[in-house]
């Protein structure tokens, strides 16, 4: 195999041999293929796109550059859940522990935010004590006793993934459906799953702005999934406007609490449950339409807000803490008003600015070195469709030192917009897509 | 500027500003570009193609990283040729002291051989003591003294392109026919012309395969002249078999010796007449219908032939070499028949092929660090349309100690085709375009 002539092949259209791209991904791994030729190949696959093998191919090549876990000798069907990335965005943390809850194990191996989506592990870590790095080892071990374990990447889960996501992200080569599809499912896959729910955010605050790349993106993944041997459902989900109310680490486990203790906002049970329902069936331990109750069961029991209070036990972290709707959180030191100046109904928040409005106060990371502040952030008092008076709080302001207030309330006067007449009610779950039962 | 801005920007299909353009250009030449992200534009421009503005931006960028001779003060329209490089091509060994007897200046950089195509530079090298690597002083000099001067491009010309070219080369993003243009411009506007003629070579031999691709290059290298105030001719030429009858470096300066002394093949001939009118025309010595006239007095009298040896001399070589049809040139100690195994019309001298075969035998360079022997290379018997015998020469190989013998045969083997019917007479010119007079 010469590097060079797999990007003309490329370049021309055609398509790579599977044997090539493993030893491809072998050298870009070991650094034996020089970045500049990496690059020319990935702008060519943006443009050339990869075919259903190649893609398979490209994916599984990813996922045997490092570690694949295998947790086949652990009983019960593991299955894991998916986001593209949003803006208030704390399913993850009700999910994990209601699922496992229901006796489907959970492995979740989560990323960390970037940019003006939300992390999953940097809202974990707002739990005094909450550890995120454990050993593989551990992870099994809490996999199996627990139920469920969530921790971040391990410099072992496909790090030719690591590389050229480093690599895309510099050349301009990250917008490619093929190349997102394959980065999510080689590390995904890595985490030893039989199922996986997939939750492809679309909308201003999502990195697919429309309905049709969500979709593309959806059935990409599906099609790795379904070749690779493992169940995979996607949900296509509104990202026009933030998740729940509160975005900002510490204000998301709150929310997520108040969710698993019955309450919460609509939209963040409803998406919630969705992708719980979806995650029973998949895990085999009861028929679709027996899941919601099942659900309801583990939450009025109270089951699911323990097995959270365990999660957090096992991984060191302090689950008095969460006790009293976590009035043992971190909170910010001020908090301001953000006012309406007319009146009139929300005719948007957009997510993106919000996000980045919470970024700003230090919610989240602007660069990789960036630290995080767990308190501060964003309550939203006002949605989509909501009617407003002047004068009328639309949302409110977590700070610290008041660092970011300003840039904060600019974007945020920029997301919300009103209109003298109501919009249309949005969908929050737009499409179900699923691949062919692999257990079937 | 932030080239990241720069690769997204040509990646969606917009147009990069000149200044930017200006900027990019010179962080490539200092290196301070990454490799990586040159690339990644580089194949981007590959999909998305260049402007005419930001195809002369770019050249003027690439032209202006290095040193831009400075000719004015020499009398005279000085006028230069380039060809997109061919097999057998010995053009220019006729062309400038042609010209030159005919009162134009020409100051020509030339490119060595690579590939199957020869380079100029390395014909001339045949010559004993012919030296091509002056200092720009003494290029000027020469092109005011002698009227002409043949030297290699240096490390002051265009040290962006050659950067570029390098990246190119390896990345699968030669074939651009914006990147071509800009490159073939940047070193040719580097030499202080006014005017250029360009061979734009089409055919199996040739980097263009097509007619059509020939003439959007030609199109493309015309519009940049234009743009730089530049007086621009192409001629489309066949270059589906070899020019001449000689392939290899002392060959064809002998069959260039044999074109100025009135002989030499008929296409050899042609091809350079409409050149050498061209480049009076845009010299300004004569007027188109009087051009031909002019250039048949300069090879009668001797004086075309004269100006090779002065050049010769001018330039370190020995001109004795010269006399006698060239004997004084080295020549290979063996030479060998190459026979056709049945009778029939040639239809097929595939240039690629040949060319490959002279370079088997060491007449060029697989790799920029092989040593070439002047002396080896094959001469053609036989070309397009010609009837054969079986038993009869198609051609005869100079070797050196049998030196690629086997695989040249079997090369040359593939190159000509016979069939029973002759074919179709073959064009040498196919076309003439020019750009809008700059001196109009």
């Amino acid at each position: 195999m010469r590097v060079y002539d797999l990007i003309k092949l490329k370049r021309d259209g055609g398509a790579l041999p599977a044997a090539d791209i493993a030893e491809l991904m072998e050298g870009i791994a070991q650094g034996r293929v020089p970045d500049y030729q990496t690059s020319a190949l990935l702008m060519a696959i943006f443009f050339q796109g990869l075919s259903e093998p190649e893609l398979t191919a490209w994916c599984d090549a990813m996922l045997h550059s490092g570690d694949v876990l295998d947790l086949s000798d652990l009983p019960g069907r593991k299955v894991d859940k998916h986001s593209t990335g949003g803006v208030g965005d704390k399913v993850s943390i009700c999910l994990a522990p209601l699922v496992a809850a229901c006796g489907v194990p959970v492995p979740m191996v989560s990323g960390r935010g970037l940019g003006h989506t939300g992390g999953t592990l940097d809202k974990l870590r707002a739990i005094p004590g909450f550890q995120v790095d454990l050993s593989v080892e551990r992870y099994r071990e809490l996999v199996r006793t627990v139920g469920a374990c969530l921790i971040g990447q391990t410099d072992q889960i496909a790090p030719a993934d690591r590389k050229l996501y480093a690599l895309r992200d510099v050349t301009a080569t990250v917008e490619s459906i093929p190349l997102i599809a394959a980065s999510i499912m080689s590390k995904k896959l890595a985490e030893g799953i039989d199922g996986l729910v997939l939750d492809v955010k679309v909308g201003s605050g999502a990195f697919m702005k429309t309905e049709a790349d969500a979709r593309a993106l959806a059935l990409a993944l599906i099609g790795i999934g379904e070749r690779m041997g493992k169940d995979v459902v996607a949900l296509l989900t509104d990202m026009e406007q933030p998740l729940g109310l509160q975005i900002g680490n510490a204000l998301e486990v709150v929310e997520a609490l108040e969710m698993l203790e019955g309450g919460g906002p609509a939209d963040l049970r409803e998406l919630t449950l969705a992708q719980a329902a979806e995650m029973l069936v998949l895990g085999q331990v009861c028929r679709r339409e027996d899941a919601d109750a099942r659900l309801k069961a583990a939450l009025e029991s109270g089951a699911a807000r323990e097995k959270l209070a365990a999660i957090t036990a096992a991984q060191g972290g302090d689950p008095r803490a969460l006790e009293h709707h976590g009035a043992g959180l971190p909170r910010a030191p001020e908090s301001r008003p953000f006012r309406a100046t007319r009146a009139g109904f929300v005719r948007a928040v957009n997510a993106e600015k919000v996000g980045r409005a919470a970024v700003v106060l230090g919610a989240g990371r602007a660069t990789l070195d960036d630290v995080i502040d767990p308190a501060v952030g964003i309550t939203l008092l006002k949605k989509w469709g909501d009617p407003v008076a002047a004068g009328d709080e639309l949302c409110r302001l977590h700070l610290r030192e008041s660092r970011g207030r300003a840039e904060a309330e600019a974007l945020l006067g920029a997301a919300y917009e009103l209109g003298d007449e109501p919009p249309p009610p949005r969908k929050l779950i737009l499409a179900r897509l699923a691949g062919k039962p692999a257990s079937a």
